[in-house]
């Protein structure tokens, strides 16, 4: 594809400063990009990058506008540089039609206006809705929906009754229904609890790959709208995600733990169960949260405290052992003086 | 389906307490019951729930016998409520036969009691036993055995040679016996050591989506009698895990350590290679275990240590930034007092 | 299969001590090796194993050499235990083919001497070459390349334009090119930032089960040669690991990290996004890298520090409740001195 930079900025709803002719091939990041690129700087701390860049044009803020480069100008480059990798690399449409090397059980529905893969299998009961995209071993369960548009990519297993929302993306390998852990007399007779709820996702979630989410014990685990859900994520039975909440990569969360609107929680964290989470929390890679925390907190460590003391306890830590000693060499000091007096 | 709570009390070996008469219609957990709903108290702390619930009947312990509610009166009431949700929901069962469009290769062994979904994989050599379900995309390798009853859902693998137990389930994408993680010059040549043992699981194993269990390098990787294993848990070449374990999500157990009977392991826990943990130890999650454990303790903390002295230390670890500046403030203090003395 | 310990030695190039005519039926671990079997000691703390093994010959260095026993003297012991298990567990080999019951878009390449096992989908414009093989469940997208001789185990992903090279071996479960998780304004907007790069695998990389690798943003993330990955690690978009390097199993590797050649990151480790870690770093098991490591650095904890360092500071960490209670008492004496001047 070939735009001039003139054509980028009108689609992006952005301003020219330098020449506006200059013909824009690809994209690329700053440190890649050559002749014929088109990169961005998203953040100030790049703008020394800026000097170094061979890119033919650059999207940045308004306060980042500088010399001899051709520029974008927009008030947030980041969504600009999205919106232009969707221009240049737009998503080939796939063909609707359900493959004959597709296992459609009597009694399920699937939408004309769907595009199952060979290897597919669709239980009865379950309803696919138009434009969803069923790749090569996805599995949906009896009684299942996956509702329009929403793209399962090879190998998600969707169990019984399930509920998808619109426009889901479910990458491969994703486990969706999956019996919660309930044993009673856990270690001792470990008597199966059963697992009878659903999982339900609503619009516009995307999940990473190989993440699992359990069935609710009874009722459901609850991923609401616009959450994103990075790589192998476990996700407990009846936990609730809410609305727009960002889950980095390797997060546990245990069941029955409520998470607020927009809260955001970094790799490898993990929560325990039975708690709540409030709004707009944010949550450090690592973070081990083991009880409730309120809107808009900023937490790190395990056992987690507020971002701000567990800073100030961590720059003490390398500390410790001279401490010690200090209070050794203390302890002598205070005796030779208590024997003076 | 509907109940009334005496026939449900009596299914239950339970006492009524109330109006055995009240039809139950369904069963949800204490905050979400209402009119026609059972519910349980299975811990002394959600008593104070009890007056606020819409529940028609509940589920409890003989000493949290209280009044105006309706009561069935057991021993033990998770157990109870388990069986009432086995009791309402009951397990659909499927009807035997092998999918025309499952790949069963010449030396296979399926029983016409099995139940075989489309697109599975069943190689020469391995038998499939009476009662087992396969769903679609599970690939059993040559050789293996899986024994009668054993449930695998979608898109499990079982490498050759593998042995699952009777009554075992696999959870969808579960992987059995993938090669141990063993190279010679870590780091430099980077020699691949054969792994040609096996993975064998006794009876009664439950095991959660995505977790996977590598083969032994030799003899046999051992997950014994009703261990029960969550998500996405990775078990490493030659490690036994003693029967009635329980291995919370995200745990990391590294090759050939030896986990003694009904061990308990927290999520996100990590386990170092060779060593030997003691019968009925309990992991805190997060627990990094480092050496031998002996057993019956109590460990938490990454290194591990008694969970009791763990609770000492975390609870002075806030306190180090005062504890460095009090030491300033002594050091001054006493070199005022010597310069007196 | 029967061999001499003679026989064993020549073909490892090693010396025998003791009787050459012994005969080697199996190779086993020194606790589980008996009559006929062979085993090794690669560790000189294992050498107090040596007079209880009932093996029938053992593999050691020359500096291990005992008496009473069968030896096979090479220079590197763990080496040729690889090199005799390969002797006596020799690979089976696939018949190439393809199989009919495998979905072959048109337009896809796929070698005639490639091993296509029944239910793989290979998309228009992939390219598998001779001496694949693609276990039952994999599925190639469009325009992926899958070079010489690599092995997909079963229900393995490889999304669109992937590059995977020669003798690569993907275990089951893997999943190479999902999507990046890039969201403009996280936790709010969620605005997805297309990911339109690829992943590229290069010659003799191993992935264990269920580990996944997303796509480079733009661009790519790359695994050089013979890179050594374990189970449920995680690879987010454009990293770059360097050749040689060893992964252990459920690392987290954040967007745009650099590791160098020959590092070796252990189990549950994280490394944060953007940062470059030096050739021939060590980071331990469970090791949270934050910042910047030179070359040839040993770390550990989380945050990272020198592992001496590290040790130093752990060695402390117990003592923080008595020095609480001493810096107490310590100040009680000064203000009693304090009085008495």
């Amino acid at each position: 594809m070939e735009k001039t930079v003139a054509e980028i900025a009108e689609y992006l709803n952005g301003r020219v400063v330098g020449d506006g002719s200059v013909v824009i091939r690809d994209i690329q990041g700053i440190d890649d990009a050559g002749q014929g690129d088109l990169t961005f700087i998203a953040n100030r701390k790049y703008l020394k990058k800026l000097a170094a860049t061979g890119a033919s044009a650059v999207i940045v803020h308004p306060d980042m506008e500088g010399q001899g480069k051709n520029f974008i100008i927009v008030p947030d480059p980041y969504v600009a540089f999205g919106k232009a990798l969707a221009l240049f690399y737009p998503e080939q449409k796939e063909q609707p039609g359900v493959s004959n090397a597709a296992f459609i059980e009597d009694g399920a529905s699937v939408s004309s206006e769907a595009v199952i893969y060979p290897g597919v299998t669709v239980c009865r009961g379950a309803r696919i809705e138009k434009g969803v995209v069923l790749y090569s071993g996805v599995f949906i369960g009896r009684d299942a929906v996956i509702a329009e548009g929403s793209i399962l990519h090879p190998n998600v297993t969707v169990y019984r009754r399930c509920l998808i929302g619109k426009r889901v993306i479910l990458h491969a390998g994703v486990v969706v229904g999956s019996d919660g852990f309930g044993f009673a007399g856990p270690g001792g007779a470990n008597l199966k609890i059963p697992q009878v709820g659903i999982v339900q996702i609503d619009d516009d979630v995307e999940i990473g790959a190989n993440t699992t989410i359990d069935r609710g014990t009874m009722g459901r685990t609850w991923i609401q709208k616009s959450v994103k859900i990075d790589n192998l994520v476990q996700i407990a039975h009846n936990v609730v995600i809410g609305e727009y909440s960002i889950i980095v990569a390797q997060v546990g969360i245990s069941g029955s733990a409520k998470l607020g609107k927009g809260v955001i929680i970094g790799g490898q964290a993990g929560v325990v169960g039975h708690i709540r989470i409030g709004d707009h929390v944010m949550a450090a890679a690592r973070a081990g949260i083991h009880k409730d925390v309120p809107p808009h907190s900023i937490v790190a460590g395990a056992p987690h405290r507020l971002h701000r003391e567990w800073l100030r306890i961590e720059a003490s830590v390398p500390k410790i052992p001279d401490m010690n000693n200090a209070i050794a060499d203390l302890m002598k000091r205070v005796e030779i003086l208590e024997k003076k007096n």
